[in-house]
C-alpha cells in the first residue's frame, strides 16, 4: 500500500470541529448584525476568468493570484485561463455590473468567502483565509459610511471587544495637507507610502524616508505636525489649512458630516479623527476607516472607492465598504478567551450505550426521543459489556450524561442514567427517562 | 475607460441574495439535524497538493481535477503542483490520518463544502457545486448505517419532503448474486456497469449490453429475475441463492440487521431493500444506499468504504457515509415552493426616510432603536423632499414600513409611520414609534 502525504498543502488550514465551531460563532455574529443593518448576503465563485483579476491588484497582486491551468488538450500549452478569487470587492464590482437590472439601485451586501493569495506562509499569514465584506453601492451621502461604521462597532461589540477605536480620514484631505506642505503632486503617492509607516518607523523615520524621495524637512515636518492632531480638534486646526483647496475643504465637512452623524449609531463613541491614517490601497477616494485595539493593531478596515466598478459596468459608481480581518479577530478571541463556554463544551449532550446486542433498537429508540427534544445525542455503536470504551469516548466528546440499555433495564422497562460528573447512576422508567436526561443536563451551567 | 466582462466563469453561478437565503435555509437545517445525531463539523482547504488528489477518481475523474499552475519563477515550466477539491471524501480520509492521535477513535463528521469538476456544464451540472457529506469513521458497526440513513431521512423530512424512498443493498450481495448467475469475477465490473443503467434502458436493454459484454442471456435473464425483488422479501428470497456463499451470506445478514434496527430511527418506514441498486462508485465495499422521490430520481446516496482512509493512513478503517445532492435538492425545492414564506421576504422590514438634512441624526437614532429590537432596517440615504424614489427602493427591498422623520415630525417630536400595503400613515409621538412599527409588522402573517 502506498501512504500518500496526509499534510494540507502549504499556507492552508484544516479546521477540526473546535475550530469550525469558533468560526461559526463569530460568522453567525457578523452575519445576523449586518442583516439588521439591511445588508444582503451575495456569493460569488472560488474562480473567476482571469482576466476579470488580471490588472486590478497591481503588479504585487498579480504575482500572488492562484492561476488554473487549461483542461484537457489545452493543458499541455501550460497556460492559465481561470483564477482563485484574490479579494471579495472586485467579484462584487463584476455582479453590479452584470445584475445592474435586478439588483436595487443602492445595492448593500455583505459577504464571507475564502480568498486566495500566493503570499510566503509566515505565522498568522495564510495563502487561503476568510474574508468578511460589508459594501454600500449607488450612494455618495455620508449615511453610507456612518451605517458602515455603525455595523462594524457593532459586530465587534456584540464579540465582546470594549477596547477599540474607529479611525477615521479622507483621501482627499491627505491630498490638500500634502499640497499644503508644498510636496508637488506626481510625489504624493510616495508621500503616502511613506506615512503609512508612522506606526511603524516613527516621525524621524518618516522625514528620512520622505527626504530620500526628494521632499524636503521642513515639509515633511509641517505635515507629521498635522498628523499629530486628533479628533474634532484636527478639523479644527486643519480646516483653515486646506480651506482654499476645493477638495480639502469639502473633506473637512464630509468628516464633520460622518462624527455628528456617527453619534446617532454604535460607532459614536468610538470614532476619532485622525489625519495620519493613510490606508495602503490605492483605489480609495474619500473617507478611509481602520478599527484598531491598543496593543493588537488594526481588526480592519475599509473606505469609499467611487471608480472601481467602472472597470466593469462603463461608468462610474459610488461604493463604500469595510473589510473585517476574521482571521485576526479569531486568533485575538482565543488569545483572549473571549469564546462563550458552550463553544468550548463537547460536541453531544448524551452517550447512549447498549450492553448487548439485543438492546440496540431500544438504544436507537432512546436516542431518537432524545433528538426529538433537540439533544445532541450519540449512541455508542458496539455493544459494551465493560464501561471502560464507552467512557472513554463519552469523555472525548465531551458528554455530560450516558445513558445505558441491557437486558435487566429491558426486562424492567427502564433506561439507567449515569451523571459523568459525579459518577452517579440510577435507573429510570422508560417514560421518565428522557426527562430525566434532560434535567441532569440544565443542572449543571455550561463550562463549570 | 476598458470595460472588463462581467460574467462569472463558464459552469459557475453567482448567487444573489434570494439565492443564499435559500441555500442557508438547506444549510441550516441539514447542519442542526446532523448536530443532533452527533456529528461534528469539518472544513478542508479549497485546494490540495496535487499527489493527494491524482489517482484517487479513476482516469476520468483525473481529467476533471482543476489543476494550479506553479507561481513566481516556476509558473513558465507550465506545470501543477496544487488543485482544487474534486470531492470531500478524499480530504477526509487525509485529515484521519493526519490528525489520528487528535480525533475521537470513532470520529463523526459533516463537511459542507462546495467542489470544483472541469465536466462540461450543462442544465443542473456546474464546475462549481456544492457538497453535504455525513462520515462515520472506525466503526463496522451496522449501528453505523443506521444512525446516517436516520439523519438523513430526518433532513429531508425536516425539509418537507414527504414522498421520499431509502433504496437499500449491499456491494457483497450484489457481488453473490452475480457469482451464483454464473458471471465470472473479472466481468463483475461489466456487469454492475451494466445493471447501473436498468432505470435508464430498462430490463432487455440490459440483457442486450450483458450479452455485449459475454454474459449469457439465461445468466443475465436469472439475476434480472432477482432484482425484481423489493423489500424483507428479497432477503427472504435471495438467503437461500447466496447461503453458501461467505459475503453473501454476511451481506444478507448486515442488511436484515439494518432494516430491523432502522424501525428504532427516523428512516425505518422509509427503508426498502432493492438489489438491483448498483452505486457507480467503485470504493464502496459493503450496504450501499440511495435517497430516491418518485419523478424526481435520486437526491443522494452513500455506502460503505472500508479501504480509502488506509491510501493515507497505512491501515485500513472502516468508514460509511452518505453525501446530500444539496443543489438537487434546493432546485426540487424551488420547483415544488417548498420553501417557507419568510424566505421570499424582503431583506428587511422596514425604511427610514428623512426629509431634510437637519433630520439625518434622527432618522439614524430611529433605526438604530428599531435595530435594537433585531428589526432589519435600512436608511435611504438621500433626503428626500419627494417619496417616490424612497418609495420604490421600499418596495424593491421588500420592506413593508416606512419610517419618515422632517422638519414638522421633530418640532413635534414624533415619527410618521406609513404601512406600505395599505398606504396609511400616521403620526406617532418618538416614544412610542418603535413599538407601533413593531405591531404593524405583526400584523401581517409572513407571505400575504
Amino acid at each position: 500500500m502506498t501512504i500518500n502525504n496526509a499534510q494540507p498543502a502549504r499556507g492552508t488550514r484544516d479546521f477540526l470541529p473546535a475550530d469550525v465551531r469558533r468560526r461559526s460563532h463569530v460568522i453567525d455574529i457578523v452575519r445576523a448584525v449586518y442583516e439588521r443593518y439591511g445588508f444582503e448576503p451575495l456569493e460569488t465563485p472560488a474562480f473567476e476568468n482571469i482576466e476579470t483579476l488580471l490588472g486590478k491588484y497591481g503588479e504585487e497582486g498579480n504575482q500572488l493570484i492562484f492561476k488554473i491551468l487549461k483542461r484537457g488538450e489545452h493543458e499541455a500549452s501550460g497556460t492559465a485561463d481561470l483564477a482563485l478569487r484574490y479579494d471579495l470587492t472586485v467579484p462584487l464590482a463584476r455582479v453590479v455590473a452584470q445584475y445592474q437590472n435586478e439588483l436595487p439601485r443602492y445595492f448593500k451586501r455583505y459577504q464571507i468567502q475564502p480568498v486566495w493569495r500566493a503570499d510566503r506562509p509566515a505565522r498568522g499569514r495564510f495563502r487561503e483565509f476568510y474574508q468578511c465584506d460589508v459594501d454600500s453601492v449607488g450612494s455618495t451621502s455620508p449615511i453610507v459610511e456612518v451605517e458602515i461604521l455603525g455595523a462594524v462597532s457593532e459586530v465587534l461589540t456584540t464579540l465582546g471587544f470594549r477596547d477599540f477605536v474607529v479611525r477615521l480620514n479622507h483621501r482627499r484631505l491627505l491630498s490638500a495637507l500634502l499640497e499644503a506642505a508644498s510636496i508637488p503632486v506626481e510625489r504624493h503617492n510616495d508621500a503616502l507610502i511613506a506615512i503609512d509607516k508612522l506606526d511603524k518607523i516613527g516621525r524621524d523615520g518618516v522625514i528620512a524616508d520622505l527626504g530620500g524621495r526628494g521632499i524636503a524637512a521642513g515639509a515633511a515636518g509641517r505635515l507629521l505636525t498635522s498628523f499629530d492632531l486628533r479628533g474634532e480638534e484636527a478639523l479644527r486646526v486643519l480646516a483653515p489649512l486646506v480651506d482654499r483647496h476645493e477638495a480639502g475643504a469639502l473633506a473637512i465637512r464630509e468628516l464633520g458630516d460622518i462624527v455628528q452623524l456617527a453619534n446617532a449609531t454604535p460607532a459614536g463613541a468610538r470614532l476619532q479623527i485622525d489625519p495620519s491614517l493613510a490606508r495602503g490601497l490605492s483605489y480609495y477616494t474619500g473617507a478611509i476607516m481602520e478599527i484598531a485595539v491598543d496593543g493588537i493593531g488594526s481588526l480592519g478596515g475599509g473606505g469609499r472607492y467611487d471608480n472601481l466598478v467602472g472597470m466593469f459596468l462603463g461608468r462610474d459608481v459610488p461604493a463604500c465598504g469595510f473589510s473585517l480581518g476574521l482571521e485576526r479577530i479569531i486568533v485575538v478571541m482565543t488569545e483572549r478567551k473571549m469564546f462563550p463556554p458552550e463553544i468550548a463544551l463537547g460536541a453531544v449532550d448524551a452517550v447512549v450505550t447498549f450492553l448487548d446486542e439485543e438492546s440496540r433498537a431500544e438504544a436507537l429508540r432512546f436516542a431518537s426521543e432524545l433528538r426529538a427534544g433537540g439533544r445532541r445525542v450519540d449512541v455508542f455503536p458496539d455493544a459494551a459489556r465493560k464501561f471502560d470504551k464507552p467512557l472513554k469516548y463519552a469523555s472525548a466528546r465531551g458528554a455530560r450524561v450516558m445513558a445505558i440499555v441491557g437486558e435487566n433495564e429491558r426486562a424492567r422497562g427502564e433506561v439507567s442514567i449515569r451523571n459523568l460528573d459525579t459518577r452517579e447512576q440510577q435507573a429510570v422508567v422508560s417514560g421518565e427517562a428522557v426527562a430525566a436526561v434532560v434535567r441532569l443536563l440544565a443542572s449543571r451551567a455550561p463550562g463549570n
